[in-house]
């Protein structure tokens, strides 16, 4: 058997739950794993070794929903009631300083942090998805691309009555180009786009296969909005529609009715709960513990870094699993391995990447990461998956890989010039702020 | 005027709320700030100069409650009913392996990971404390040190009856011993101390004039504990003792009655919350935002790193400010300088330091952190309260003043051996380990 192209060895693996050797290797030939298990039995050799110098081996994590490119609002507006947030702020900002080369500029910083952070797979939703799409294939990041929908006017769709035709020609413009990159569909959400426009996406996603998402049930006030309108709920309205079959994944489920956990399941639709932007603001917190009960897929996401206000998926896992602990007054509630899986083989179900990515295991796409043990608050170790989600940081993450390639390097991103697109955003930001309402323009 | 003995320089200064310059630097001598504001009013040279290079100055973090020995325990037991944790783990592991000298040793791991994530101050409250004391000494760490009184047998304290004896030794051992440690009483709980050792507590504080600490109401089996016992709650049986007005601060206060706040301000006792800990163990959350406008003193804690995991101030800042807007459901609860100010004033306040420590200030303690900010999680910056608060991880503590004295730079413990106290640890973690019930002796 010839030697395998790459082989990460050198240290502990947490190949998923259930899945621990003190002593692990992982070898991958085209990207794709080969062996993946105790070192003893790992190939003697490769053409690329990677030590791991006794750090964590273990799969990548999935940040299964992000507004990446909006980095660039990170910071500009907190502690903010939502409607003054995003009416007096982003918006404004947005219909501003957001264009595609924008957009490809800082989601490349979005993607840098992401790397560095342990993230080797992400959904993102937002416009100008075309930058989104070449940023991610620069960075090295493999990506599901939602090119987002909305009745109103949007960067780089100013005419609503056209929304549908960009994400067609975005979606006929990346299937099948690039091996890390997926497009798809970014339906904002049932109070911004009509049942029109959530119908035509629906079609655009059967006809070109490709999957559809949108925002569900954030707030209470969006819950009530949506029975004044349509005597239903948001996702009663989807069903009404008949759009529920045709959804992949939902974001936020934060304000379900009884039942609708089960209908969701029950309809294929997975979550993607983002409880630290949900958190932060005010909006409530989904029921991790009654969603998985019911037999949902459950992914996490960060949400943007303007309402997060970062991208780290691994303090999201840590949040998810204390919530699910004081919401249920149970501390057994969705234990360690649990929520850390939420961030592998649940992220992989919402992006469609189940058996591609959130294992390590032969067949899967060679996603992984080295964590750093060798620290203070690390120490000791009895549970690496107790770690990860009570003590470890993502700024412990040392090594990348996505897809076989080598990205990040003892903490130092290989595939972009993370430092000059870091100075660029800086120079965009400065004239962000200097436009910022009574301070000039 | 003579140069001073120490000057930060080289980045943006944070001093505290509403102190920020872009440019900014603090001077000490003997340990005490004599400047701190913009870089042009400050001295031009000192004795030693440490160069900040971009990075953030600000207040070193007050963890103002933890027990830093049990990260020996760190991960040894998760997510299991308090009860079978305390009862089958945690109890069994600290009658076998607690004694002084793993106190000490465990309790200066703690404090290196304490300062590598910024902390310049510490409430401590454990048992063995002469080893906790010494392990503060030599890290370089500001500490309250709280000796445990309890009335069960306990690792140093085997006869209930000598607990005020143990204590009272080691307050006259310590006091006035060392600029950096300050020795205090903790007693443990009203439901593990009798009225009369809580008496007795309050009289030797009263005696030889240091704090007195004790966790109170955390969770809610403990209050209906009370009443079935006192016929009072946890906050009214200490009321009815008369121990309130002598108490200095209160640990937890998940489950308050109405009207509790207030009397907790009336009588001067400061709150510490732990959120990480009570929202882990599934106990629930202290009211911060209610707590605050009833006028209490809140600081916070990372409560031990067997139930945390982790000793995070800057994490536990960041979960607060979280919970608070959504248990209020307002994103405008608790904003970013205010959250911070928990972690800086509010800790001084619970552990008897104010004017001493969480402000760079001149008179204050030259207790000060530098944060890397050229970091994309980082990028780009409007706010710093808000990107410390929301986006910024501890381990972006890059050096460490305490006292003056520089126990930190690059993110290396200068003050003791931390990667051989590690190893120590490990080796002491591995017979923990072998030892567990099922596993051999």
């Amino acid at each position: 058997m010839p030697a395998p192209e790459l082989l990460v060895r050198g240290g502990p693996l947490w190949a998923g739950p259930g899945s621990w050797w003190p002593q692990g290797a992982v070898a991958a030939t085209g990207g794709v794993i080969t062996y993946a298990g105790p070192a003893e039995g790992a190939p003697a050799t490769a053409e690329r070794v990677i030590e791991a110098h006794g750090g964590l081996i273990m799969p990548g994590l999935v940040n299964a929903h992000c507004h990446g490119a909006m980095a660039l609002f990170r910071g500009w507006a907190d502690d903010l009631p939502l409607e003054v947030w995003l009416q007096e702020h982003i918006f404004p900002a947005e219909a501003r300083w957001i264009n595609e080369q924008t957009v490809e500029l800082c989601t490349l910083l979005a993607a840098g942090e992401m790397l560095l952070a342990g993230v080797t797979t992400v959904g993102d939703a937002y416009f100008c998805m075309h930058g989104a799409a070449r940023a991610y294939e620069q960075a090295g990041l493999r990506a599901l691309v939602g090119q987002g929908l909305i009745d109103f006017p949007a960067p780089g769709a100013p005419e609503p009555a056209r929304n549908l035709a960009v994400c067609r020609e975005f979606i006929e413009a990346w299937q099948g180009r690039s091996e890390l990159i997926t497009p798809g569909v970014f339906a904002h959400s049932p109070y911004t786009c009509s049942p029109d426009t959530l119908r035509g996406a629906a079609a655009l996603c059967a006809e070109l296969d490709c999957r559809l998402f949108t925002h569900l049930a954030e707030t209470r006030e969006e819950t009530a909005q949506c029975r004044a309108r349509h005597g239903r709920s948001p996702v009663g309205h989807l069903e009404s529609l008949g759009l529920l079959e045709r959804l992949d994944a939902a974001v936020h489920c934060v304000w379900l009715e009884p039942g609708e956990e089960a209908l969701l399941a029950r309809r294929g639709v997975a979550v993607i709960a983002c409880p630290e932007s949900n958190s932060k603001l005010g909006a409530g917190w989904a029921d991790l513990t009654g969603l998985l009960a019911a037999g949902c897929q459950v992914a996490l996401g960060t949400d943007g870094p303007a309402s997060n206000n970062d991208l780290d998926v691994l303090s999201e896992v840590s949040f998810a699993a204390r919530l699910a602990k004081v919401k249920t007054g149970d501390p057994a509630a969705l234990p360690a391995e649990q929520a850390l899986d939420l961030a592998l083989a649940g992220g992989a179900a919402a992006l469609g990447l189940t058996g591609v990515v959130g294992r390590l295991e032969p067949g899967y796409g060679c996603d992984l990461i080295v964590l750093e043990l060798n620290q203070p608050h690390l120490t000791p170790l009895y549970d690496a998956a107790s770690h990860l989600v009570y003590a470890a940081s993502s700024r412990d993450v040392r090594q990348v890989v996505v897809a076989g390639r080598q990205v990040v390097a003892e903490r130092r991103v290989l595939s972009f010039d993370l430092p000059g697109v870091m100075a660029r955003v800086r120079e965009l930001a400065g004239r962000v702020a200097a436009g910022r309402p009574g301070e000039g323009a």
